[in-house]
């Protein structure tokens, strides 16, 4: 199979995250881009996408580190859905360390320079509905 | 809370599923949609879609029944990500009951005519992800 070229573009956006180089990760975004900054709180647009990413690298004491994997790729309508695992580890120093799992939700759009940008990033994925956890057999 | 036009859209496009209205359902993509009819499989454009209901309304013995709540939607660079909780039930006649719960990801964008349209349809949401660890796209 083939590697979509979003799955490079989100591989880099992860190393900008580590590097904590703001300039870099706003540029994987859509100017009225849409971040989920935790369920039910949203950050729009560029400036507020910045202030968001401050809160959450100081909540994390500047040692967040982001690895994704797993990553499909559905496009359509000139748009990507992209949905994966996402492993987010933070501490050492005086903070707790945190490891977490997240299977995020994202739809990025080819910019007019070909560039593919992040319109919509949902890293909690379908954990925004809350405690509803799926029931009932699949069809065979 | 005020709920999001595109709540509305979505309900119409339920009713037109539980009445077998094909031409009505197509309606509700853009022309070079994307459905998920399984994981790992896919129907590009409308044509793909058509066959692909048909064949899903031939499973469950014309007698698929959606309802669809809780809806999120999460509105970025002039698209919109959809989460929501679906129960999908069918059965009687010959068939056997089914009853599932999933938590589709849609992808709307907005038509020129002004109408939400659904850019990329993944009623599977995160569970596409399965047990097994994919490295790349599904092909088309």
């Amino acid at each position: 199979m083939s590697e979509h070229e979003l799955v490079e573009t989100i591989r880099s956006a992860d190393r900008a995250i580590n590097a904590r180089d703001l300039a870099a990760m706003l540029d994987f975004y859509e100017d009225d881009a849409t971040l989920v900054v935790e369920p039910g709180r949203l950050a729009r647009g560029k400036p507020a996408i910045r202030a968001a990413f401050e809160g959450i690298f100081r909540f994390f004491h500047q040692q967040l580190e982001v690895t994704q994997r797993d990553f499909h790729v559905i496009e359509g309508g000139g748009v990507a859905l992209v949905i994966c695992n996402l492993t987010l580890r933070a501490g050492g120093g005086s903070a707790a360390p945190v490891s977490l799992e997240r299977q995020p939700t994202y739809v990025f759009r080819r910019s007019a320079d070909g560039r593919w940008r992040c319109a919509v990033d949902n890293s909690y994925g379908v954990t925004i509905l809350g405690s509803h956890a799926p029931t009932g057999t699949p069809p065979g």
